[in-house]
């Protein structure tokens, strides 16, 4: 990192302008902040390498937020969804692939929650806590090229299933294997990763997203033991929020990325950029053009952000019922669907227009501003948005809300 | 109103789609209810033929609604702003010119509340209460043709103040007139409209917003007594308050005709519209540009709704304090700005957009769809967005609050 | 009209600013201008009262422009289609309900040349000179209501055809009808707008483009004698120029719409804006966000009149060729997409966002400035874009050129 | 570069869709394509790596088409603007950084023909078609930093130009040094890379157009013979074209990113993407959502070629008369910041927009789509767009042409 980047960071008390992007996360406030800096301080040189962050997930590991999603009767934090979101929004701002890992371990917690018996929670999830486990997944589900067999006492898991983000370097793993010919239709299923037969290849090496170890795991003749297969869920509505859960993860690292991505902006404009010549004015924050361009970006960040937040709260209440009804699993679908879209494109625009206002000089590489817009690209491509639209408007006429998916 | 137009609005059980507006007023929405619907049976035909509209004035009075803004203590109904905001907007999607004449009238007991002796407040609310009046007002700040001269005992007032939505046909008026060449300091006062000297003309003809009574008001010798005066709000933070609370009605109104024109174009769709002949789908409502044509439309919508309701519940907070510090108004004037200048670009867009979903045959005069446009091009113009938006990046770059002004 | 609209008007030598949009048409400049600044004169006045137009029409017939695209040998003027959408496009700047007749005109007497046979095209356009003939049509063909039934020498006509731009107070009519169930298939046949039977209702009453005369035709067994059936063009390549012609009329009145709106635009913001307090600037043409706007709009403008001259070329070159083939017809069907496409697209953003550099003053009614609005927002619906736009990409991709059709 | 990478690259018989993107450009049409392709061939990879591409340079001096620029009376190629940019622009396609040192080694030609007597004129280009030379510049107009100084029979430079595109590894430069403190005036001069004194530093290092060899020139006591001065063009409306020029030139560089990401995207479509599940289609190529993108994207690219093409060759026009006036250069300028900002603009959202029709599995970094994006986001920052819009606004309003500058 040069020595300017290396400046913009060293400066940042704290991590984000506190003013614009309050991080209050109550008592895990120092702990978020510490992690938060640590994943900023290698973050661009991390991201023009790519690869297994072997150091960091240590980082991640020692900060204690393993546990966040995990109920205090199981001795984990418990923590609501709406806070679990901030803390990961917060920690995309440094880092959005080591917070994808984060947010993704408790993808998987989640997943035991809803479709694991009261004892498979009790077992995997005590376990998490104590030997403080960090969770990866094999659940691509558009990807059917793994195949569960039934033997007699047991079954076994042949073939390979590819961009499972964080199974690399993970302990354990959720994985999902379909049940028939329909993609739709799956079981999920857990694993110590270092169950033989099981190999995770360091195979990720996409422009964005770049150490989300999103590798392919390859299955041969892998033993899974009955009680391992988690069959309580079903396909209830409140076991299809895992999809939910999953949808509004997406939508917090977009809105990390906005944050990264404005903050660095902003530390520019304030104490780097030049005014252009012919504006007239002593400083590039006091041209009436870059004003204003901050002026929409934040709007569009505004409406974003709001409705993600709305969004988690839906979504918690939701994930409170025991007995959660479709009408309620259907609307809390949809407005994660307006959150996701609104914040996919309010990343993708912002991340790339941030430039207008900083000029020639903020695009060298030591700066990494491109990072963030690349991540925004690579990360929103996870399900085609224009669907997403197409199912709110369907809603919107038609009353239908979207059908449980592996995307909705 | 042709029959199909009619048959439209019979239909409409209740006014707006309930699925996608919910219309819930506690205790006051029959009455709500109730307003809308007659005012919607004839907005489309006083929408052609612009003007005064006393009968609908006579409706509103008849509703019960004038008091909503007035504290209990002078025997008003003191609702909070978010609720009062709410009811506006449901309003303003049937009739936005009446919805901005009662908006309007709360505008000026607010000023009364702001601006007012405790015993001002008293004197001209419970007497509004008892006499059932309609606010007017005189109070354009960038119009400086009115003078306010001291006599010996009195003042008098000469001049003319242009824009003054709802002057014709109140009875009573709160004026501004300029305490110095500044635009911004100026004193407010109140009147009774049938003052000797004061004439108001019906001249407001603009293309939309047809039937506000936004004429101007002639000034000639008007004694204004000494407590007519308002003098009390000084320029305190919490006095400028009702430029927030203004903004906020321009905001209510704009959300209202997004929701008629969706409401609408729904309606239209469901029942009349025919698919493209290509589109190979059975119904206009699985067309699959149509409905992401909806959805777009929709999430514009959803990101001007949630500002708008986070900026009132913010506005109430600050309503609420005694002695609101300057920082804090800053922060609710920039939670406006944000919410005017998203909802008024969502309402422009929507209301030209619809037809894109609806095809030429929804052009047709008397279906009245273009007057949710036409409405919206009008009122947005009240002030200028770009400078909004720049104010709001300002802020962002450099922390500095819009200065309150007649405008922010 | 109003003493300042009509000042607006007076002042305007010549009718659009010379600079911004020239205005030469070789020797038929003078005519063009006279007509344009006459039709300019009460179309404002016109625009609110809607209907027949019977007088614009005469200046129409009196300024000899009916004939341009009559061929010499047939005593009409020859002009290429480049110069007559030029002509088209300026006189729509001014009025684009007349405009639009008087292209329709054109379009019917290209549908003689396109589908009648020789003696048919000296028949018909020879009389059109010599009685001055005014055309228009009854060839809407989404319309499936008008029945063609072969009787022993001739044929009848019964039923009705809806949305016949140009027919109330035609001289003579294109009329189509469905050959078989298929709505692409279908015979033009010529008839004199007197023929027994026939009836043109006057109930187009659209919120733009409203003085049109796009009624209803009514048929009661009208006699079409055999000679008047138009059977030469089948469905050859060339004879489907016809659509093509027919949606680049339509991207002309859009262009001059934008024309139009621009020009009366700026003349405001030379002659009549206010600079927004605040922006401390002496005058509203200095304003940087209003200089920006007009940028905007302007690059808008431009980008979808290049596309509109370089489609009209080649639709030049492919009219000019006897035995044009499918390839080339696609091609230059797509350029008319394209150009389609973004002059609607432009004037539907160009007609609204002039207001934001106007401001509030300029809604008043006696100006007229939305009629730009209306009328392309009327206009653009003919047939939806979005489908064009995905034709244009299913060629992009596949290679496919669009199907000629109703609509392309 | 990978595989399926390379497969893509091999199978590309041109390198451009040819029914898209037609590459004629006469009896150099072999000449360049080869260059294209052997450019493609490790664009992907060098851009990856950044940093000097000496081997590449060598490829283009083979190429024979580093005289392009040059009169044939001084044995150069004499092409017009309208063809070498459209070269420029094939090339960029493949390779946006070597066909920037390409068009800037035509810049540094120009400058010679515009600034030099025709005695330089001969003696400079004569020697530059005999030796091969490839131009470099250190004309960087914002950057004071070098001194050009008087000594008795000689000048001397001293200081530093940044961001001098083309300057590693040319054999001669085109040097620019203020005369006085206004940025706009200053004086050229031509030097020998050799030139003792004269240090090129390999420190560009942005994260597009990676390898232009935009670094920073060093100048210690650099001697500067008389007859090195450019003195010839002084502040002439003529030689001012040399900022048209240069603008023009980033246009085809925008214009080449994107053919280059929509070729690229195109194949992927036709050959490797997989249909989205719900899209009830046989190939992605079908799906109405993608069709329509591709619309979309087409409808920018070709808004933007036309107004390249049409200021191209206005361009052409002023570069052909000797004395060019004030108000025609001032005509040009406006055309070419059309064309710069829409294409900009466009290349903007194109390169990023892509990627919706495309999905995940095309973001592997071994396809290098992002590419196209960085380079765009990298070299539209040349100068700030928005000062390029107000500035058209001011002429559309004022009629005032941008004043010649070091940017219009």
């Amino acid at each position: 990192m040069s020595a300017e980047a290396h400046h913009l960071h060293r400066n940042a008390e704290p991590l984000l302008d506190a003013r614009l992007f309050p991080a209050d996360f109550g008592n895990l406030t120092v702990k978020v902040e510490r992690l938060a800096k640590r994943l900023a301080a290698t973050a661009i040189e991390r991201d023009k390498r790519g690869g297994h962050a072997r150091a960091e997930r240590e980082l991640i590991r020692d900060s204690g937020l393993l546990s966040l999603a995990i109920p205090q009767r199981f001795d984990g934090q418990e923590r609501t969804w709406p806070e679990i979101y901030r803390i990961i929004r917060h920690l995309a701002a440094a880092d959005s692939s080591l917070a994808h890992l984060l947010a993704f371990n408790h993808l998987q917690v989640a997943t035991i929650l809803l479709y694991g018996s009261a004892e498979q929670q009790r077992h995997w999830l005590q376990r998490s806590v104590q030997e403080r486990w960090f969770w990866g997944n094999a659940t691509n589900g558009r990807d059917l090229g793994l195949k569960l067999s039934a033997r007699e006492e047991h079954h076994e898991l042949n073939g390979r299933k590819s961009f499972c983000s964080g199974a690399l370097g993970a302990d354990a793993l959720v994985v999902s294997a379909p049940r028939s010919h329909s993609a739709a239709d799956r079981v999920f299923l857990v694993l110590p990763a270092q169950r033989e037969g099981l190999a995770v290849n360091d195979d990720w090496d996409a422009f964005g997203q770049r150490q989300t170890d999103s590798g392919t795991v390859q299955f041969e003749n892998v033993f899974v033991d009955r009680d391992e297969l988690l069959l309580s869920g079903g396909q209830s509505p409140r076991s299809s929020l895992r999809v939910c859960l999953s949808q509004l993860i997406l939508t917090q690292l977009y809105l990390g990325n906005i944050q990264g991505a404005l903050d660095g902006a902003l530390r520019y404009t304030r104490e780097q950029a030049r005014p252009w010549i012919g504006a007239n004015v002593a400083t590039s924050g006091e041209d009436p053009f870059i004003q204003k361009r901050y002026g929409e970006l934040w709007l569009q960040y505004r409406s974003a952000l709001l409705l993600a937040e709305h969004a988690a709260e839906r979504l918690q209440q939701a994930w409170e019922k025991p007995a959660l009804g479709a009408a309620e699993r259907g609307d809390v679908a949809l407005l994660i669907a307006e959150a996701r879209v609104t914040s996919a494109r309010a990343a993708l625009d912002i991340t790339a227009q941030v430039f207008e206002a900083l000029g020639a000089r903020s695009t060298a590489s030591h700066y990494g501003f491109d990072r963030f817009w690349r991540n925004v690209r690579v990360h929103t491509l996870h399900d085609p948005l224009d669907y997403k639209v197409r199912d709110i408007g369907n809603w919107v006429i038609n009353g239908v809300p979207p059908t449980p998916s592996l995307y909705s």
